[in-house]
């Protein structure tokens, strides 16, 4: 049993070190400039679970400052990474609060943790329902990138909510988990949550997952993601990209797990979102290296994306796919 | 300067140890158990590379052996891995000389390595022509996979060679360099070969190569193959498969560089290639993970096939291709 991937404990932010994983080691954060440091060197890490440490740490923030001090604060928390919306969103939903003080500020964090836990669970079952339907298989083989499990989020997870809502209707034949480089979120991070859950697995460099599919080894892929555009393209961790064109070529279906918060009408397509550059020793201490933390996935790739409130399916649209609901 | 990968040195094999790069160190080989042990664990690697220490093992196994003695060493060398058909293919040509004695069939196996060398500076001044035709920039930004250079050859290399072919025109801007997981031979090799070639280049880790193509960060790809298929299907390092498809969405070229001996008329096609799966250790240690060391580009994502002999483009092929000449 994992402990809460990040949760309120006595006026400090507790979070999994995921850097820390597979070992499980608990860290407690006092300030803004500890939570932002943590968010850069991703001890907090996952759209959703950055959506939680954005409103918490406006939280914190909120006991000794007001005004600009506290805009300002809010601002270095949201910046501190760009790719995902879900960060600046939960920064955005707890400073709205802050007029009516401290703890109208921590209650609309904690609301924002609440949605978070109830959404995972309505995805979970909504993409186990679609994947039940687009599937012919009755125990599936799916694949997925990354982490976009309880440990992305406060708890139960995006793709790996769906893996689980499966598993838990005992129709989850195994898991085929990229390693994802640089960081080996998949190798480190969902394997565990894999075992936790006692989900058959098998982990694949990340050079293997397409070739995986062509094979015929996975019925589907599931992935969460860091931002979706209005047309439907899909930001997420470097290598989700691949999958997706391998997964249309073997016309099997390429399912994107993820609250209705990571979807940003602002951003009308993917050419538009920042794709986050991080330190080449990540890749190769002292380089020379290239390190996009993440890749665009075309709307037109994109089976369907399932949130809390709808199955939105881009690539079939008509019209305003924003429109669509199931 | 790097020294020869594989040269014969008083009746011992002189091979540099790939799983020490980037240190560079030579070890000697004077036993066909110690080749195969050699081959196995990938101090050897590189079809071309494995095309000369399948014909030197043979030259070394006929100072002592003979008749079904030399045989059976040579059906133990070209067991050594099952995908690379250069392998057996050295093996084979320095057997058939077996009957005039072991200087014949060390002869015969100097033969393998000249002729290695004299195939991959052809085909790198046909690549270069070919990608100098089919890229409209005058300074070339191309991505490769693995490591299909000297370092995989006798000396000059395939796909590197095509690099250094254009290089040496003044042609190439820089090169993007997978690191190839699990054993890093972009990131380990490539790299020491581009910068003692003195190309500018940039690692990025599998995962990013296909987004790399995608937003237009090179102009083609060129890689090495372990194995050709009669009908053009290319069987080549794990994680060339993504970039063939990546290529293909975005309109540019994906050239393999190879040598004749690589393409299997006995193949018919990639469906017919055995993928050598490695051990999971590689990839996890302890796993549970795959680890198949190969994919399989399919034809009709290849833009053409340089051998020193010919162009082949597979997908624009009308009937058989292998008749197709340039």
């Amino acid at each position: 049993m994992l402990p809460p991937t990040i949760a309120w404990v006595d006026g400090r932010i507790a979070v999994v070190d995921q850097t820390a994983l597979p070992a499980v080691r608990v860290v407690e954060l006092g300030t803004v400039d500890e939570l932002v440091d943590a968010i850069r060197r991703l001890v907090v890490r996952g759209a959703p679970a950055l959506g939680a440490a954005g409103a918490l740490g406006v939280a914190l923030a909120a006991r000794t400052m007001a005004g600009s001090e506290l805009a300002a604060a809010a601002d270095r928390l949201a910046a501190a990474r760009p790719t995902a919306v879900n960060l600046a969103g939960g920064v955005r939903r707890a400073l709205a609060a802050a007029a009516a003080g401290p703890d109208a500020v921590l209650a609309a964090a904690r609301e924002v943790l609440a949605e978070d836990v109830a959404a995972c669970r309505a995805i979970g079952a909504a993409g186990a329902r679609l994947l039940a339907e687009l599937c012919e298989a009755r125990r599936l083989r799916l694949q997925t990138h990354c982490n976009a499990g309880a440990l992305a989020c406060v708890e139960y997870g995006t793709a790996l909510g769906v893996v689980r809502a499966l598993h838990e209707a005992g129709r989850v034949e195994y898991v085929v988990a990229d390693e994802t480089r640089p960081l080996l979120q998949g190798a480190r991070i969902t394997t565990v949550e894999l075992a936790a859950l006692g989900v058959a697995h098998h982990v694949v460099v990340d050079g293997a997952g397409p070739s995986v599919i062509a094979r015929g080894l996975v019925d589907a892929v599931v992935v969460g993601a860091d931002r979706i555009a209005a047309n439907g393209d899909v930001a997420n961790k470097i290598g989700t990209y691949p999958l997706a064109l391998a997964a249309a070529r073997a016309g099997i279906p390429f399912v994107v797990a993820a609250p209705e918060s990571t979807v940003d009408p602002a951003t009308p397509e993917g050419g538009a979102i920042e794709i986050e550059e991080r330190a080449q020793d990540e890749v190769l201490p002292g380089g020379p290296a290239w390190n996009p933390a993440f890749d665009v996935t075309p709307a037109d790739l994109v089976t369907a994306v399932v949130t809390e409130r709808r199955v939105w399916r881009p690539s079939m649209a008509a019209g305003d796919p924003l429109l669509e609901v199931r």
